[in-house]
């Protein structure tokens, strides 16, 4: 029997991925369960953008440009441009979601065995596109005690190496749900050009900044036009995940021809979704004040709530919709499972994601959990009483 | 400044879109261009398929699971079944495109310098996966004489190092149109079982066999279950090539269980996509009748056009759409440049892909060009006239 390659072997599983058999089990055996454990919002995706699927007349449904068409790739440099982030067209390149502008963007600046570092803990699946990439991620932890600011500038220097290609951050933060600071994003500008590295910015919830901060791009950041590659995604920015558009931006010309030949290769990002994606480019401010409003005040219960179990410590996020909690568990993985196969209340259980596996440094967040504030107030309220009348009883 | 990776600097550009600035040019200047480089058929996608996205009422457009839902890998698998290929939805994972898939299985069966074996002119993307996936490709030689015929099995063996993981083929063939016969496909997994390695058949194209001739899948081969990855797609099938839906098949479970976590990794493919490749499944019989009567016409026509060209030498595909033309030129990628540029018949000009790029040996291929026959009879005409006509003229 032929061998799966090394590479295949050592991918990781996603760690949110990884209790679902537990809780389809749970679900089939009548369970209710509040799913905390995916950034898959419940907003609805703006009309504009479904109706204009609804309302195109194909007869071929056709490959786009492998970069994405001219016309949607304006549009998006128009959409920057309101948010004070200066780009022509031709700096973007469109993919199929974020996670595909990731792969580019390693493929074209990274070789196997050069590093990446990247803040600790952060989206899982960076693991994932490192692994496939060949490449080794680098872990500089940030504290929840810190709330996960920047990690002092001195650990990032640590650890560069001669292999050290770029540093990566997500900002707003998934899980930690931190917001950089212009003077943090000032700090890492100063490191990756004194080092000659690129700084990669995952941007995807770039609307989702709360008490009234603004969030600050390292497109912004002037002089750090041949180093910075920005990430962006429509999935969580319109509740549109399942379009799987995304795009990759950097004023490198030598990026974006590279990141080209590899979306050539590909042929092209999704046709529909690109529709999708152009038409909600309309959405109204409304649309996006309804939605801060809302997860500004799912994210206040959350907090709160969280607060008032006993051995609870969370980080307040001022982005994105994710916080991490540490709960007085020894190991939170056991844990998330016994919550969904040996817990409930009233026949309701919850769904948490272990945060472990948004680590990279072994042992590292065993007691803490990723909590996705994706549901209403009310059911976020019964879903912390849930993990509240757990922790009461449960033993490790 | 930062520097771009040695894989980034390596990944070849497609030789399919290269020309494409020229064209443009030509375009602007007021040319019309017979378009025969790329597989983008001119056929009509199926209303069932369209029309199905027009009918979904889609509240949040979210995730779909990353290998696809049961409910279609289940209708897959009642497609293949149809096909007699037997095969069950969890044999399935669903894809970005056949690209993804190609991807996947790449990276769950080999590692970093590993080698691929494929019979040349092959698909010439697959150079592309193969410098992203860090992978090498050994070609073995298919002759235009021998009508692009399997290699002897000897040429295979000559070729197979310790490095060696999978044998790589298109069938039918993309760029050749040849179609590898039952006896092929058993010599192919006689080679594979004896060494161990793989067997990775791409086969888009199953549909589009000519002359009586049925296609025979790697999947119909007794005791090839943990040999046998099949790459897939809707694109040609459905004529959506935008869609960017694919699958990859397996009977092996250590390659579904491996290429699961690269899919997990990119969350999910596309979702109004896999709506519209769903509803697909339930094309007619008579759609697919009434396209492979046109296909074959355009290749008879096609091919009994080109033999009347005088030095021009054409191998017969009984398969896909495409053909392989070897002309009296030195260099057909000057030829074909020249042909936009320089060249017209009462203002109208063709655009073909030079073959080179379809080849791994250097310098093999230079005097031919890939034909795609997506136009109607009576365009596919008018565009052979006009290469007749150039080459009356054309010196180099």
């Amino acid at each position: 029997m032929p061998k799966i390659s090394n590479k295949g072997l050592s991918m990781p599983q996603s760690p949110i991925r990884k209790l679902v058999p537990f809780a389809e089990k749970a679900a089939k055996a009548g369970k209710s369960i509040y799913y905390l454990n995916i950034g898959q919002p419940d907003i609805k995706t703006p009309t504009i953008a479904m109706q204009a699927v609804k309302d195109a007349d194909i007869e071929v449904l056709s490959y786009s440009r492998s970069e994405g068409s001219e016309q949607y790739r304006t549009k998006i440099a128009n959409y920057y441009k309101n948010n004070d982030i200066h780009v022509k067209h031709d700096d973007i390149i469109v993919t199929t979601g974020g996670s595909e502008a990731l792969l580019f963007a390693f493929g074209s600046i990274m070789d196997v065995d050069d590093e990446v570092i990247i803040p600790e803990p952060f989206y899982a699946n960076y693991n994932g596109f490192s692994t496939a990439s060949g490449v080794k991620v680098v872990p500089v932890i940030s504290k929840i005690e810190d709330n996960f600011a920047l990690p002092p500038i001195e650990e990032f220097e640590k650890l560069i190496t001669p292999k050290t290609k770029a540093i990566l951050i997500c900002n707003p933060g998934n899980p930690t749900g931190y917001l950089y600071s212009k003077e943090e994003i000032e700090k890492l500008a100063a490191i990756v050009k004194k080092h000659d590295l690129f700084l990669i910015a995952d941007e995807v919830y770039r609307e989702f900044a709360y008490d009234g901060a603004t969030h600050y791009s390292i497109l912004q950041v002037d002089g750090l036009e041949d180093n910075a590659i920005v990430i962006d995604s429509v999935s969580k920015r319109y509740s549109m995940c399942g379009a799987r558009i995304g795009c990759l931006v950097s004023k490198n010309k030598d990026v974006i021809a590279t990141a080209l030949k590899f979306a050539q290769a590909r042929l092209s990002p999704p046709t529909l979704a690109q529709i999708a994606s152009e038409a909600a480019l309309e959405t109204p401010q409304s649309y996006f004040d309804d939605v801060i409003e809302e997860y500004v005040e799912r994210r206040n219960v959350l907090i709160e709530e969280l607060n008032k179990i006993e051995g609870v410590q969370v980080a307040n996020p001022k982005g994105a919709f994710y916080c991490i909690a540490q709960l007085p568990v020894k190991n939170s993985d056991v844990f998330a499972q016994w919550l969904l196969e040996d817990f409930d209340v009233d026949g309701e259980t919850v769904m948490v994601a272990p945060a472990a596996g948004f680590y990279s440094t072994p042992g590292v967040g065993l007691n803490q959990i990723r909590i996705a504030y994706v549901l209403n107030t009310e059911s976020l309220k019964k879903a912390v009483n849930i993990l509240k009348e757990a922790l009461k009883v449960y033993k490790d």
